[in-house]
């Protein structure tokens, strides 16, 4: 493809992108594939000659696109969101042509300079302690891994990385019952066993049980265990749920256990002074990951973690073959030793184009009205007499459940289960669901780049409708 | 930014781009950045307010592209190149303007499918065997962080991701003195440690002499260690030399230990049947990966993953919590459990892209050529008697050394040294280095999308003149 072909179709693909921002409401939000359906399209083998670009921009629409499940869509109101904003896809067009490698500073000093700066924006714009530094993992599951390796080198005197875990006493990890899966995940893969991450019981509002949290660790203790890490959670996956940071700080302080914060939705909401009561006890941090490819406007992927103690950070990761030994080592970040990866993506880009294009302020009054829509959806929710308000909402997401009159808890756990996966095979929303002690809800976040009261209205208008087709169709029949 | 505004800046970005790859060759190769000088243009805090687009691309222009190592351009010879393409850059909008997060298939079943029906593409175009099935990675390091912890699993009868290593018996990976720094740094991540991956020496033309993993294997057994894993290479970073994968097989078959195979650099040239005699004996093998970012054209990042054992794989990452349990699961590949990461960006996109509009007869002959610009240069470095050769030229890469005559050993090094600051401190071009048994070696790679004989031909005027310089400037003198 020559040069005069990529600026055709580089104008066509924008257009097209344009074209998709303005009439995104019009596709089904979920995809309504059926499993194999897009695979069979596709021919078995490659082709040995080349194709016209046309080609491939119509198989794109015609067969990718239907099998696409549109998370910039503003009626997506499932898991946590992955939003993406128009400064930020424009930068990554830029990311995309230069193809820079930044594993270290020398193979792009402005890479490597930006994320630097981007960091300690992010840093500030959140309230962070000003000894933490940053860096741009890919996504936040990474970034607790990098923590718990930084946590297990630190309570091994950095032994463990060089000899294995192998003669070392039982290390332990404890985070509450409603933490995030890549806690287990990354305890798994840093060898120290998904058994030996403790869940520690919640309190009423689902966050992690302080009191718990030190009996755990002293039973550990006196079972000659070695208390490793612990990971509070601003903002749980299920419920949103906010650990209480300067309890549990306290204690990992008194212990002398790496406590991680993972922010990876909340973090978000920290823009917000109003709303850094959640943040209470960070001096107790000793790293904190938030993703602003969730709830910031940056595409995925981008991952921001901050660590009080760099310098364990890079003696946990840092390794240097000859190829990569340069003039400047020592005065510049290399982040290659900052984690797991050693080629990096230009992820800093999106970033400044994301905070500049709107601003601090634009941003925060964006989260503003995340914040207000949620509440606004949990009036509305807690106002009907059929629903029920599962779980606080501190942040942008409801939980709640349909309970209609004379159903019991069992039958209603299938009615919410009838009612999610009808709604969203309507193709109009996409909500996903959870269990709290036990029982199916319904999850419904309102923090999309474009949704507005509107979208949240007809949602709640299209929940109840769905409810009522299937109360009036038989509720004991009906249910499979 | 609304969609007007976006259209505006998004044609101006694609012209940016044609741009950018039409003068290409005017920017110096390597940054000349001064450490700390683009980090200290950028301002200390983020802007309350929203800045017009224009002000970005400005600063973009004007403080982060002089800070830019052109890794696309024709004269970027260090490394291994992270190839990009007009295709892989259209499709990488795409991609940032759907913004899916491909964590499950129901979360955008074109997205699952493409990468399964990519991968087989991959798979048969590579000549790998048609039992491998395939995943997207980010990199190689990754991917081979995932080897590893695979055959730890299957060590431990996937008793280690549950329990953790404390109460097991020492494990062992082996791979050459040249392997890639990424197999000690995964060992160090697992939990099983750096010391524990054991440097097998290498024959004379640097690859892996089996009776030397033979005897530390069979070393390791009687002292009650468990051999994990053995990683060998197609192509590694110094001097692309290529492990004799048959015999290693028929060791790892005879012992019982999952074989890995880095063909991160080495995989593409698998495309060309007769460069498929480096694949002899990978029936033994029980996953291998090779990177589409590096040398088939594809953007950063874009590894792939192939195992044998796709169970083994999904049985070492697996976890399953609640709100990710679908309809479909069980029916359709839910790529999070193939990996570290839960989050995904959709990177078949690119890939497909690629190979549509390149074709693979295209594909073919840019390898072929590549290789032949290899020979070439080699040819032309071997004929000039200050020069020596100090690798067999297997793939892309030529090692070399200048040697001028009345030289020590040790002023070489620091000759030679000086030669490639010098050089790629013109901004002509970029070479990087290696020490090959204590010597300070040259790295040339011929493997840039757009490299021509022309540019090669000119790298090697620009070397001997630069050590020309050099030498007439009085080598003992000017030497630091």
């Amino acid at each position: 493809m020559n040069s005069d072909e990529f600026r055709k179709y580089g104008h066509e693909v924008v257009e097209w992108i344009a074209r998709y921002y303005d009439n995104i409401e019009q596709y089904p939000v979920k995809s309504r594939s059926l499993p194999g359906s897009v695979k069979a399209q596709l021919p078995g083998g490659p082709p040995s000659e080349s194709q016209p670009f046309d080609t491939f921009l119509k198989d794109f629409d015609e067969i990718i696109l239907p099998g696409i499940t549109h998370w910039q869509s503003p009626n997506f109101f499932a898991y946590f969101p992955a939003n993406s904003s128009p400064p930020s896809v424009l930068a990554e067009m830029l990311t995309a042509a230069l193809g820079t490698q930044c594993m270290i500073w020398e193979t792009s000093p402005a890479a490597a300079e930006l994320e630097e700066r981007m960091m300690e924006w992010l840093r500030d714009m959140t309230g962070l302690p000003e000894c933490f530094e940053g860096v741009i993992q890919d996504t936040a599951s990474t970034a607790t891994l990098v923590a718990l390796l930084t946590a297990r080198e630190k309570a091994s005197s950095f032994r463990s990385n060089r000899t294995g875990l192998f003669s070392t006493a039982t290390m332990r990890v404890y985070c509450s019952s409603q933490s995030h899966s890549s806690v287990e995940k990354g305890a798994g893969i840093a060898g120290i066993g998904r058994e030996n991450v403790v869940r520690i019981p919640v309190r009423e509002d689902f966050s992690l049980d302080p009191a718990e949290l030190r009996k755990a660790i002293e039973t550990d203790l006196a079972a000659g265990h070695i208390p490793c890490c612990v990971v509070a959670t601003i903002g749980t996956t299920g419920t949103t749920a906010i650990d209480p940071l300067r309890m549990i700080g306290e204690i990992c302080s008194e212990k002398g256990v790496w406590l991680h914060v993972d922010a990876a939705l909340g973090g978000t909401a920290l823009l917000l002074p109003e709303m850094r009561w959640m943040a209470d006890g960070i001096e107790y941090a000793d790293s904190l990951v938030f993703n602003p490819h969730k709830w910031m406007f940056t595409n995925f992927d981008c991952s921001a973690y901050f660590v009080r103690d760099a310098a364990s950070l890079i003696r946990t990761f840092d390794i240097l073959p000859e190829y990569l030994r340069t003039r400047t080592r020592g005065q510049v970040n290399d982040y290659r030793d900052w984690g797991v990866q050693l080629g990096r993506r230009f992820r800093a880009l999106k970033l400044w184009a994301v905070i500049r294009t709107f601003g601090v302020d634009q941003l925060r009054a964006m989260i503003r009205e995340h914040l207000r829509l949620a509440k606004m959806l949990a009036g509305m929710i807690g106002a009907d007499r059929e629903y029920r308000i599962m779980a606080p909402v501190h942040l942008n997401t409801v939980c709640f459940r349909w309970q209609p009159p004379d159903v019991t808890e069992d039958e209603a756990d299938r009615l919410n289960e009838k009612l999610n996966h009808s709604l969203n095979d309507t193709g109009k929303i996409y909500l996903s669901h959870t269990r709290v002690e036990g029982r199916y809800i319904l999850r419904m976040v309102t923090a999309q780049t474009t949704v507005e009261e509107r979208h949240v209205a007809e949602a709640w208008r299209l929940i109840r409708e769905t409810a009522s087709a299937i109360s009036s169709k038989g509720r004991a029949v009906d249910i499979d």
